[in-house]
């Protein structure tokens, strides 16, 4: 799997199976109930509104693939970690769906989202739904041979991560009341909200593929360190990204008051915070952007937070060729690592 | 634990050491996310709306009781059960911040609820918090010297109930928007809601005690009975209860157009069925009420009603029997069984 075409055959291998495995865990249970299941479907992005199959945008299916990768990067059988890969991709998609409702978003992936199709309540409890589903998901790695323990020390990283996803919303949603919040607090937020479930997708594959604690370990910090700078570039191109490739406009981030990583930093630099913080207590509309953008300049906060991503990386692919040695890095799990920081979009 | 007041000694003895064990699983992981974790301990009646410590309503602690006597009941030390039991409290009170957004109710033991207090956004995320704190809780288990094969058979009953929670609060928020709802559908409703937590309690609380599987699925029957029956002994009294032992008006739940068995059973008998239909589509106030309560009168509703708690209660019993012998009739399960289904409020 080292040949530079390696992910992208395997995504074509084992995406196909993934959604299979998805497909089963979230069929309903009866008749009566099949509505409960069909929202999840809509949301997974495999019927439409009138729960008719159809091929709408699903989102990349990134965690599950670093789950199988990193079970077949220690040397097991990505079938083995397929539950645990469903797992993780309807913990994602149940955490998408209270997040919308909690944000108040009306449409994710260019379709009303769940809470604004069906109601509030009814999103509420599918979202329950897919979070209980999510458990029943990795409970079936049982079925595939896979050791009691080894089972048992998925569910606790599982768990683990799900209190942390809790605990990143949390901050998220009270980061929104503030005015500005400490950089070192809004890490604490993406480590919960993002890197966390990056970390534990990699390290339950890892588990599952029979990898040694040391191993375990060392890929649960490559993902950790991945998914925060993962989080960190998607902060870079919500201010600076091209709007042809983002499909944002320029500045988005700034004109919405996003707390992301180089407002926040440059909000905290003596020279230009307080005017930084004067400016954005007043109303703002594109013609204000230069005058914002010349003051992120001044702070440096681009390339202060194009260090941290590229320090990040750094960590990361540090901790894989711990996990795996020098070769990891032109793995698929390396090449992903790579990709998903060069994105421009 | 045959004696008449074996139930109260038992209670006496494991309810402070399950809230111990539920307050150390609901311990706010670092001070930074404490306001997380404080709200949880404001809904389990802990604190204060401003965080500080007293004494509040918490509800009966019944499903986490019900486990840990199933677990002594086997020949168990109930003490390995306690993370089970706080699992299960831990999961009903998530359930319940939930419902009452979706309810939109705006107290709860004669307080604000959480979403009330705290808005809706945070109150979900406080309840998911807690959903995955419940797991964490049940994965405590291992460190009590639980088998992990017998973790994993709990795992997996609570999974199961958690999706059965959904499914029945599903068809619960679909009933409010019909005129009426099959009784067959109405049971289904309760099943999931009601009946499934009660049994999986024990059924848990079984297997953590070391009972063969024959046992265990008689233990699981005889919760589902008690379940079922514990739900329509409550239809009852939000009908024909007594206003003073309730604290809710007479005629509660008719006035409401709650869906309740004696109103669903007289909805679909033949004689009033129509005239009951339309008379509930018109307006009504308490002055309306002994027509209506005369309606239901004339179908039998009440003693439909009565003979179904009799029916599950004499299933339930039978049940305990398979699995404990006739002497556990006489056990705190059996005294429990009974007081739920003779009680006025």
């Amino acid at each position: 799997m080292s040949e530079p075409d390696g992910f992208d055959r395997f995504a074509r291998k084992w995406l196909p199976l993934l959604e299979a495995e998805m497909r089963s865990v979230l069929a309903p249970r009866d008749a009566v109930v099949a509505q409960h299941y069909q929202m999840m479907h809509y949301h997974m992005g495999w019927v439409d509104e009138a729960f008719q199959p159809g091929v709408f945008d699903t989102g990349k299916r990134i965690r599950p693939l670093l789950c199988l990768m990193a079970c077949a990067a220690v040397g097991g059988d990505p079938a083995t970690a397929l539950p645990a890969a469903a797992a993780v991709e309807i913990l994602h998609n149940f955490s998408l769906i209270h997040d919308d409702i909690e944000d108040g978003d009306e449409t994710r992936r260019h379709r009303p989202t769940v809470w604004k199709r069906w109601g509030m309540p009814q999103a509420i409890n599918a979202g329950d739904g897919m979070f209980a589903l999510a458990f029943a998901a990795l409970l079936g790695s049982s079925a595939r041979g896979v050791a009691d323990s080894a089972v048992l020390a998925a569910l606790a990283r599982f768990t683990t991560c799900c209190v942390a996803l809790t605990e990143g919303q949390h901050l998220d949603l009270r980061f929104e009341q503030r005015e500005t919040v400490a950089v070192a607090d809004y890490l604490r937020m993406i480590e919960g909200k993002t890197a966390s479930l990056v970390a534990a997708s990699l390290s339950i594959g890892a588990l599952l593929g029979g990898a040694e604690a040391k191993t375990d370990d060392a890929l649960y910090r490559f993902g950790r360190h991945i998914g925060l700078a993962f989080q960190i570039r998607d902060d870079i191109l919500g201010i600076w990204g091209d709007p042809a490739l983002t499909g944002k406009a320029a500045g988005n981030d700034i004109l919405r008051r996003k707390k992301s990583l180089p407002l926040l930093y440059a909000l905290e630099e003596p020279t230009v915070g307080q005017m930084l913080t004067d400016r954005m207590s007043k109303p703002m509309n594109e013609s204000d952007l230069p005058e914002i953008l010349d003051l992120l300049a001044e702070a440096n906060a681009r390339s202060f937070t194009e260090e941290q991503v590229r320090s990040l990386h750094q960590q990361g692919l540090a901790a894989l060729t711990d996990a795996l040695g020098p070769s990891a890095l032109r793995s698929p799990l390396g090449v992903l690592a790579d990709d998903l920081l060069r994105r421009q979009a």
